[in-house]
């Protein structure tokens, strides 16, 4: 694929946003986008969005924002993979600029989950599942998670309060990212005692909806060269692969086949291996999930992911350092819009703009989003240069 | 673009399928065009959908379909742009193959709209408009064609019964496509008398929803280079445009200017004129947006797209045949299937597979898709070589 860089980012605090519309929380990340990137008009754009049909009563998102933003009669297309929606957005906008087709694009993750009551987003994000086969059953999204960290718990005999260093890691970071959602550090005993959502997952094992925007310019690296004298991030692997959309299809349930084939496509295409990853934005939407992307992506092994947490080697200053601004646990999961968070937040590392959470010489950082319950997985690595 | 040949087409009858779910409609035109391609396996799964979230519960489509197919592993993704979707998902698909990440795709237009009543199918296709600025005014999508239809008629003189042509003419055409939804001609008189859906949008300007699927195998035409002794069809043009999403907000709510750029592109892209094009797949999803379609890509003067079928110049022996499979009047509109339906009747027609309705000797066949009342369309232009 063509070499391709990021020439912007931008990013709205995720909150519950109920002064916002659904319009203004996607146009702000992109016009902050776009000022970052120090450019006006761009050829293309792709947002990447998961429930704003069932939430807004809003579709087609492409044309809707190219008339908000001001892109007026460019290209203009939404891109979905449940809560993967994000980087799908993104791989489809670097397709088409390898293509040729066009020579830039914006990328908008977005979502605007908190106008409907609980209840309603529930049984939104449920979309995310197979409607015949699970869904129809009774079983909710977090259910389906329960399922598998019950099971997973049980096969490697860990205790919950093993699975806390994520919750507790995750939550630290984003005490320093002023676009987080949350900003309480927690502790071992407060992950104990959490309310309980769906046996074995508590509050604290989840992540927290939100209302959120995150966006990204890219270019052809070529037209890229010097941008304001800070390292120029470009895109060096990029790939997606699937699974069997229910979880009880699956051979192994505990092993995200679909993380292990295109984190594998991205090192491949990166021509590194997981040793030099300096930073991992994993998708941690439940800390189960935190435990398999690590074991699946060749950070752990089997059965051994939570391990990394015990071992203190996930924090910024850890051998694999996750969820370095927050994660999906703390600095919140908007679906449509994380996994643009995510590569967002890794051009921020890889540019040295973390501060407190910074990882030092960053050079190499990795983002994954997963669709359902690793359904739909996409890789991107970033390098800087 | 990297030079792309559609190496195999498949498509579902559009009826009220009560018998078969959204996994398998899609399925079925899936295993169809896999079949007419003569592969078994392909790089990637481009779905194009737009109301399986709110009609069946079920997001994420590309690993939905993936995991059915037998495409295990593989990438997808869904790609929606209202009524669009379709064309959406097979240019996305055609970016990607062109960007060198992927060497075969399979396009999938699906919709399954009958498992909701009415009222609730009317209100998810009004998410194809402006939820905040339209449809919280109480406006139906028929109502905002309604009012354009309207004005239309009054700036330029028209009788209602001047618009019958388009739908005779399809529904004519459609007897003889045995996947049409609707088999029976009609004349001026029924297109009359026919039931008032919003004035004066009638039943008989309104295309039926309904329950399908197209899809088509695509390929680097290098790689199509002899197939089964029939011509090869490729990709002479792409291109998509988007206008404002709301009506109300366009310099002139009677030119579809989002037709216009992208016809103009695709015109361009394949280095002819409209001169040159022997069939047209318009979006004809109620009888005025033939005729806007027409205007806006060359075919007509501003006002007199209404004479073309007033002429006789519409049918397959006329200047400017469209809809010759049916339109999606006759033939049916399944929102986010009907671009892969117009694709892969334009592909019939250059191979020559059109019985009754076949244009004699038709080489370049134009195919376009709408979304929403103009936001978003699409152009293909297809060449048999």
């Amino acid at each position: 694929m063509l070499k391709i860089a990021i020439l912007g980012i931008g990013q709205t605090k995720i909150d519950e946003h109920w002064d916002l519309s659904l319009r203004e929380i996607g146009g702000n990340a992109a016009f902050a986008a776009m000022q970052d990137a120090g450019i006006e008009k761009v050829d293309a754009l792709f947002v990447g969005n998961m429930l704003s049909p069932m939430v807004s009563g809003q579709n087609q998102l492409g044309a809707f924002f190219s008339d908000w933003i001001g892109l007026w009669g460019q290209e203009a297309v939404k891109v979905e993979a449940a809560c993967a929606s994000g980087a799908a957005a993104l791989r489809a906008g670097l397709m088409a600029v390898a293509s040729g087709e066009i020579d830039s694009a914006l990328i908008v993750g977005v979502e605007k989950m908190t106008d409907k009551a609980g209840h309603d987003v529930t049984s939104a994000l449920a979309t995310a599942a197979d409607a015949d086969y699970e869904v129809e059953q009774g079983i909710s999204f977090v259910g389906l998670n329960a399922l598998v960290m019950r099971r997973y718990m049980h096969e490697f005999g860990w205790r919950h309060a093993d699975f806390a260093p994520f919750s507790i890691n995750a939550h630290a970071n984003a005490m320093h990212n002023p676009f987080a959602r949350l900003h309480q550090t927690i502790n071992v005993e407060q992950f104990e005692k959490s309310s309980m959502v769906a046996t074995p997952i508590n509050l604290l094992d989840a992540s927290p909806i939100g209302d959120g925007a995150a966006a990204v310019v890219i270019v052809p690296a070529e037209k890229a060269a010097s941008v304001k004298g800070r390292p120029r991030v470009i895109v060096a692997g990029s790939a997606s692969a699937t699974d069997s959309i229910a979880v009880h299809s699956r051979k192994d349930p505990m092993f995200l086949s679909a993380a292990y084939e295109s984190s594998k496509r991205a090192y491949e295409m990166a021509g590194i291996t997981k040793d030099d990853i300096d930073v991992f934005e994993l998708h941690d939407a439940f800390s189960i999930m935190a435990a398999l992307s690590l074991e699946a992506c060749g950070f752990a092994e089997r059965g051994k992911g939570v391990r990394l947490g015990l071992d203190d080697e996930i924090s910024p200053q850890g051998r694999v350092p996750v969820c370095t601004r927050g994660g999906l646990k703390a600095r919140g999961h908007p679906v449509g819009a994380t996994g643009m968070y995510q590569v967002v937040e890794v051009v921020q590392q890889l540019r040295g703009e973390c501060g407190e959470t910074q990882v030092d010489g960053a050079r190499v950082g990795m983002a994954q989003n997963i669709g359902g319950s690793g359904a739909t997985i996409i890789t991107h690595i970033l390098k800087a240069e």
